[in-house]
């Protein structure tokens, strides 16, 4: 069960390209995103109403998607326009669900639920990702776990030392500092490590024979989109005078056991560096490739369940985080089952089942 | 849930080599296909009713298999006849199952119903394959989708000039003109495009440079028994005077999620030229295997169910002809299993769990 | 539904080495292998109750084990003992589960029942795999089914001369003669195959034109103990006179469809010779690798359900000792769950999911 009057990423701008047909599984669902000549960017189901063929087998003409099947043609409504057999009866009912779709940050955000309740200003800020006083590297991957593992994870950084000591070792600072606060549904955790060692994420270049602060702020929106505000400052100093980062974590359901999992990291310091860049695509591709996704993936295998809660697990105080994303959560998906049941008659019904992942 | 009174392919007659043990699932259960020393192909249930090996590993000895595990043998009637430890004793139930089995056409054809409703009269006529007149490429794959998908791919040939049109382009004749007939439980399916350019799948040799007529004439007997009639000839003249090929398409449920598909080509022209059988060989490798195999996969997967109409698809006009093959279908499925809770004390009982594809 | 009051082989005791995390899925439950400072052998729930993260993804300090996801501690009873975040406040029921283990006959010996009940006097004689007079091979793999299908292959050793007729051939012999003794809950079945040849199994190096008589003894302990007494002598001359081996067949559910296999041979003969170290191999590796294995895979596959007697299998007088201890486990099991919901209130909970195997 997803969360559906959400924004979720469905990909970064640059993945759908022009006279293209891409598709991805999105809550479980296929979605095809292409873009009209005019470049706008759109989303349909990907999934002709006909024989159920995936409709990125076909071909772009001009704005409109033609199935690669039988032929069938649908515009960017999602509405048949074209049976190109016998008489050419469209029947009227022959439509493919349409998804609210906006371009912003470079990113390319979706609604898959109620139309009228999509609201592009609702978008979390991530300006950062397109800030030209930053460097931005990032890319795309799947994690084999439920989504809200992978949001456990982000949403605790104390595993940091511990996952990804080679990067960020803390251990030797003078304890962490944390404060979870709660604001609407944002969620904005805090870790401070003050007087310990510069950690190699952020020392490339730098004398490492002095004692610095860390800090990593997080903010969280759901379903699980997450900014995180990192760096290292001289002990005593004020952040500005250290080197910082702005992580985006933005995760996307794919089915219940997998979840897209788009990254980029927005430095403020070796703009121009292409060094630089390489030692963060290092750090991501170590950092999370060999260190985050193992951990997360064998969770999920020795959860054995998607339910973390039935398993009771052992909390700790520096799970409040991710705790109250949990329940923000469940309120948010209660209230829209709720909301859904009163309104079943009229609300736009759109296809749940999950087509990705288990057996057909 | 399968058609079990009708007619499957087991097998090419050529593929039951003589001195071995052969074995296919058939309707999800273990088949197992062998020569007596006469030549007479026999088809067993491949389990060892001791502890349930499959025969196939063991040897063939004269007309008898003796099961690999603990050696056990059974005759070509499925009685197990000797057991080799202690005291020799033979348990009296100690049987697989025997089915009908009948070579014709260059085919093994099982009856996995009731032995006694099996009349070999009743297979429909493939006597085309074995026509000297004509040359017969052909072979056999696995599908994995529900047959019933298989059989709406070739029900329903409109697909032909978007999926194959590389091979046959029809787009530019002056229109696509369908007729569906039903014959007893026989359909039979008209497709003609007068007045169109000659398709690459036909016209190799022939001067391109012409007006002509394309038909697609298509049988379908229960349960997945199909014969294509197609052809071309000049704009207006009779059939006889172009070049015409007949396809055998016989389906035959490995389990509920995959299918044997059995293919074949006999064309009544270049039928002493190597190169003629190439092309036919090719078009069979890439007209299937690139174009509508993973079509018809796909739609699979993206049903995420066998049950196709649960979904309510869109139908048109052109799927006539795959819907009476559905209608038909289903009324005899329940007249059997009418006629089969009716009778079930005198019934022969036979291994109905599918043990192919599911886990285990 | 394993019995759980039993002993297991948890590993050979040299998989476990000093300093090291070893881990092993035993009757689908998660556990964790390591040896403290003194070398005494530690067994514990593989899964930390935070997070749920795999313990052998920490490291070892000292006895105690690190958690590698965010830190956490536990002491060889399975206690959490440090929280090394924030306050540091460890949560009084923050423990894993201790299994009782015993090295004995250079095995770890599990126990994963009802801790009081294990007496590590009750683990059946393996004497022979330490024995200086024998010379030892062995090792341990994986067979992909229910581990009662590997003991009936074993109880049942008529598959001999079927499946490794290569090694040990004696459809010469003059008739097996088989006897089967039930002494408390252990079974011991022996068969007899007198004046035949030698087979190569026992011949290596020997004359072979011989007429020799073969002994196969096998003894099984719950729930899947096996010690098999095997050998070859001059017809009519004691045993003691021939070439004699006791092999160790020891079977741990990994999961309902997958089992560990832990398998010597101790031969009383060519003790220092690397030769017929090879020979053995040999036969263990053709002989379950490329005779067993397959066949106890393919009848789990043919099976399609671990319940054998669902299935009403023709039954031989040569299955009589695979039955007794099918119907020993039977009432063990039954035992077991009685007396656990006597006293359930008391009895120690442990994790019960099947982790291993089934999708996520």
């Amino acid at each position: 069960m997803f969360l559906r009057n959400a924004w979720y990423v469905a990909a970064w701008a640059s993945e759908v390209a022009e006279r293209a047909l891409f598709h991805r599984f999105i809550l479980g669902e296929p979605v095809l995103l292409y873009r009209k000549l005019s470049g706008e960017a759109i989303a349909l189901g990907d999934r002709c109403p006909h024989r159920f063929a995936p409709l990125h087998l076909g071909r772009l003409v001009g704005d409109v998607v033609e199935c690669g099947y039988h032929g069938l043609q649908f515009n960017a409504a999602g509405a048949c326009i074209l049976n190109p057999h016998g008489e050419g009866i469209v029947p009227p009912r022959a439509r493919i669900p349409q998804y609210v779709l906006v371009e912003k940050y470079g990113l390319l955000w979706i609604w898959m639920g109620t139309r009228d309740l999509a609201d592009p200003e609702t978008i979390p800020d991530f300006q950062h990702l397109v800030d030209p006083a930053r460097a931005t590297v990032g890319g795309v991957t799947t994690i084999n776990a439920h989504y809200e593992l992978a949001t456990d994870n982000l949403m605790d950084l104390t595993h940091v030392r511990f996952v990804h000591k080679s990067f960020v070792d803390t251990a030797a600072n003078s304890g962490g500092k944390q404060s979870v606060e709660q604001v609407g549904n944002t969620i904005v955790s805090t870790l401070w490590y003050p007087n310990g060692r510069p950690s190699a994420l952020f020392s490339k270049g730098l004398d490492t024979d002095i004692a610095v602060d860390h800090w990593f702020d997080i903010r969280w929106d759901a379903a699980a989109l997450m900014r995180l505000d990192a760096g290292m400052t001289p002990t005593g100093r004020p952040r500005a005078e250290g080197r910082q980062t702005t992580g985006s974590h933005l995760l996307t359901p794919e089915s219940k056991d997998t979840t897209h999992y788009f990254f980029a990291n927005s430095r403020n310091y070796g703009v121009n560096d292409p060094e630089m860049d390489t030692h963060f695509r290092k750090w991501q591709k170590i950092g999370f490739g060999e260190q985050d996704k193992p951990m997360i993936e064998a969770t999920q295998r020795y959860m054995g369940t998607t339910d973390l809660m039935s398993l009771k697990p052992t909390l700790l105080r520096s799970d409040a985080a991710a705790v109250k994303v949990r329940r923000i959560l469940c309120s948010l998906l209660e209230a829209e089952q709720q909301s859904e049941s009163n309104h079943s008659a009229g609300a736009q019904v759109s296809e749940k089942g999950d087509l990705r992942g288990g057996p057909v």
